[in-house]
């Protein structure tokens, strides 16, 4: 089989390269997925920089956690999929339910990676995909996905139709929050410094939008408007200030936050509103059960900026890392 | 000012008479509302028929609990309503938050009523109508749409798009119900006993109707296309078995059950699913403000069935009564 | 190995006969545990009786759910045990966290029963025991040690220090709700129909008892009092009316119930106080790992009525069927 | 009736002088309470100096919020009190219950103080004592206690017994919130800068003490003992970093935080464990009520470090504000 690999202490995506490897094998309780189209996350060109999470690449790896594909074959003890089943792959896959397990996450380098033609996983590593998308629209929801839904819908304190999302940029998390908020009957304000992306979000249903460059102090911004019950803070520490400041009474602050690893914001701004900050880490298979029923039953469409072929992988990693991209950049088997 | 009431131990709303008496002043504390329209509870043809909680009226009485118009006057440390703004009355008056408050309940015969053409009620009795509602509109949430919301959104686990919901019947609670569960992104079940209502909620949004006539195990029926995660339960101690055996694991049954005083399910039904029963009494108003901002938001309309002239009450109760009852009877100041 | 087996279509604990089997061995994913005590629950003179969930037994077995021993062996793959660790069984060996996965439920005749000398479970399916505890302390917890903790704190609406408990009688859940609910800084109320059982749970800490006999009202009883914020309610169908009057406002009635198939309570008394009723099947290993965490910070002690050794295995159960029960009835290996 | 008052633009509690007033007469809706016994907190010393929220006072005022004593009488509509009644203080009057009502907030300068013989507040401001307590101890529970009770009950998410509680420093919210969290069964691991005050928290029941001074790396050390369910986070920015790395998963960082006004935490800790931090700001009246019966279950009595008589107020402060200061500092009339 075709699998694209980052060589070990890779620094950059323009170091991946074409491979043919022997096609893998389940063994009991995995199953073997024949991969149909992939997504790129933030965090995947941060593994191809060698900057993910504790550094480089020790060995020659196999990058990427999102794909979607059909069943090839299962191993002994695997009683609910089958030959043909559609899924789409768990960036965790042994978090099934309740608390975090998080040991092991696809795609790092040091768990299997899915850009191949094959992939052999943990069967509670798959999630059958909604019916009514294409293999390239479930590949957007493995990472980017179960982060918004998780983000929105997993916290202690429930998001309600008629409350309020703020959503930071224009990117896959950002873009599946706002189609996820808006199937679940609330308002969405959105942030750019593009005012074309802003356009576009307000085209896809963004009920307000503004430009941080021209408005600096976009959390008094929201503020004014009568705040929100949750940001989605993609931003990380650099952003936080604003969002907790755009805060509604019982607002949640969801912390995904991977673009600043160094100072933060004075946690103040959450005593006046008995607000919280919580941290975001994708989620379980089981949410993404409840997203993809969520998907399906209000025909939600995952926002796909640009498509690439298989044999193209580089370049779609370049889109991804460019002022151009919006929503996800995927890759498709053609 | 004109008023319709009811006469001391009074049987049937063929009693009700209308009156002319002193228009009421509000003391501390309190607002003068005008009333341009109202709507009619299942409840209050017990009232009137001296067969709600407790038994008949021990005096002549205004009746009804729902009602909307515009503020007529404010009363001393009122601050925040002014005259001309618009509002909907609230079912418990005094209860505005956290723990139920419910010994004042408008339209009982000890509490005020509001079928006059004034009332005087407790500033925190009122909440502001949802703007893009007219009075007819908004005079149908008081009881049935708080009612519908505390069901659907107010309980200890989140209801989040995706889920299901099902809803016995065609009156106020579950054409409501249907219209906020549709507006956040759920899936929606109807039952009915005639075919041509069931059309009408398919009309409206609902996913799958059954003849609970045809179908008597409606509950084996629901469970057999996965099962239910709520059941917004108005039929009581007589459907509360089948709501039972329609719900999925973590599922909730809504209790609102006003109709049948004996008898009631083994509750055994709720441990293989982990299921809860809660018991359901209108609600707050911050409910009430939260579901006003859900209907604002989605553009939700309640389902008016049929409007009659304020003169023309008796006939607004027996049609509420009738068989032909669908949704919302309202009455308009015209 | 020796071990207890009922015949297929077994009717009572007398047909009980004690076997000499083979030892079985670990699979991948499996351990092998060499049990030392064990408990009974009343579910186990059900399953003895042939009247437990869809009847008899279909073919030979080794009954019972709950024990604790040593890990005798593990299989490939079971990284977190080794030899030589104390654990103690999981009712549903599956279910370790999140929704209820109930398939298989240990001691029902499907599933692998315990009362032997050894058996093999899932990894997954037994628990590290409190270090403070004895084994036949720690056997009483699997099943109703498991659902004591579950009703009081595994619902959706925590128990805080200062609330109200309600057990009905002084078997081994009362008794273990008794000392959970204890430990946990609430105050805790008793019923029995025997003064000296009552007598008993005062000195075990219960702060007000009640004889059923003598009040059959004792839900009124306890709403004088001013009611109680949870019930666990293990009598079922047949004590729910009562357990449902004597709850305040928000309060849960916990129902556990496999007394009484028929009928039930007419649920409209949840309605006035805004109260749940929550069905209660066991818990998962999250939740025992929980209640070990509690058992050891709080010295909590469960109530040992009688030991019986090994080879006296049908006695323990004519003690646990017998008026004078109290607390758990435990097997040890001695 | 004397009072204490500060000037406007005090700098500093050697401002306060004690003067005659006239004795204030409760309105409608209003109760005088004739004090026993206050106590002092760290924004008492703030309000002093001229530096709580939005800088010194605009006028004499009389200052402190934290009070007890008997209802001496009750104005117009006040059914639920009555003379004599033993009460204390709510920091926020006219927080009952839900979400936050912060506008006022007793001995802020704006709203009333309570260093006085007699105060007139709303009725809905003051709570029955419980009845085992003091006047000294009741006066310890307005602020400090409900912010513990807050702090430790009244997140989204149930703390459990068994749980792990960190409090810092020894100061009036970190001991009482060691004595809450006893009494509901958790263990609580302190820190200070004294290794005498570290003492007392064991003999006050603390499981195990860390001196910040020489293990400036606290955090680190608390979670290679497990971690912590909750940090009650009293020092603010300059402590959050360290208290987030004690975390467990699903642990939550209660946030009150009055020392930092700048810079903060990087929230990436909360990632990992998918953790929350809440911002607390003291509680309701049914928090205080909840806190209560929790007091009185329990026999839960506030750790009084010093007593100072009603004359010697001053002196109060100076200890409060000294190096010597423990638990809470409190003023009694004698």
């Amino acid at each position: 089989m075709r699998a694209w690999m980052l060589p070990a202490n890779a620094t950059g995506f323009d170091q991946l390269r074409l491979r043919e490897l022997e096609q893998p094998r389940p063994g009991p309780g995995e199953v073997l997925v024949r991969l149909r189209a992939w997504s790129l996350n933030y965090r995947d060109l941060m593994v191809a920089a060698g900057k993910y999470m504790g550094g480089g690449l020790q060995a020659d790896a196999i990058p990427l956690s999102d794909g979607a594909g059909e069943i090839a074959g299962v191993g002994a003890g695997v009683a609910d999929l089958k030959e043909g089943d559609r899924v789409q792959t768990s960036f965790f896959p042994h978090w099934t339910d309740g608390a975090p397990v998080t040991h092991v996450a696809l795609g790092d380098g040091r768990a299997p990676g899915v850009l191949a033609e094959y992939v052999v996983l943990p069967a509670t590593g798959v999630v059958p995909m909604a019916p009514s998308l294409s293999f390239a629209e479930a590949a957007c929801l493995p990472c980017a996905g179960v982060t918004a839904w998780n983000a929105l819908y997993e916290g202690p304190r429930a998001l309600l139709p008629g409350m309020r999302v703020l959503v930071l940029g224009t990117g896959g998390v950002s873009t599946l929050t706002l189609a996820i908020a808006k199937a679940g009957g609330c308002e969405v304000f959105a942030t750019s410094s593009q005012d074309a992306k802003l356009a576009k979000m307000r085209n896809w249903g963004a009920d307000r939008t503004v430009n941080y460059r021209t408005t600096p102090e976009w959390g008094a911004w929201a503020k004014e408007l009568g705040g929100v019950d949750k940001v989605v803070e993609v931003g990380g520490a650099g952003t936080a200030e604003q969002s907790m400041a755009a805060l509604r009474t019982h607002g949640e602050l969801a912390f995904i936050g991977v673009l600043e690893p160094e100072g933060g914001p004075n946690p103040r701004g959450l005593m006046m509103s008995a607000a919280t900050m919580r941290g975001i880490f994708v989620g379980s298979t089981a949410m993404a059960r409840r997203l993809n029923a969520a998907v399906e039953v209000n025909g939600i469409r995952p926002m796909i900026g640009r498509s690439f072929a298989f044999t193209q992988a580089p370049d779609a990693y370049a889109h991804a890392a460019g002022p151009d991209s919006f929503g996800k950049t995927v890759i498709e088997l053609g």
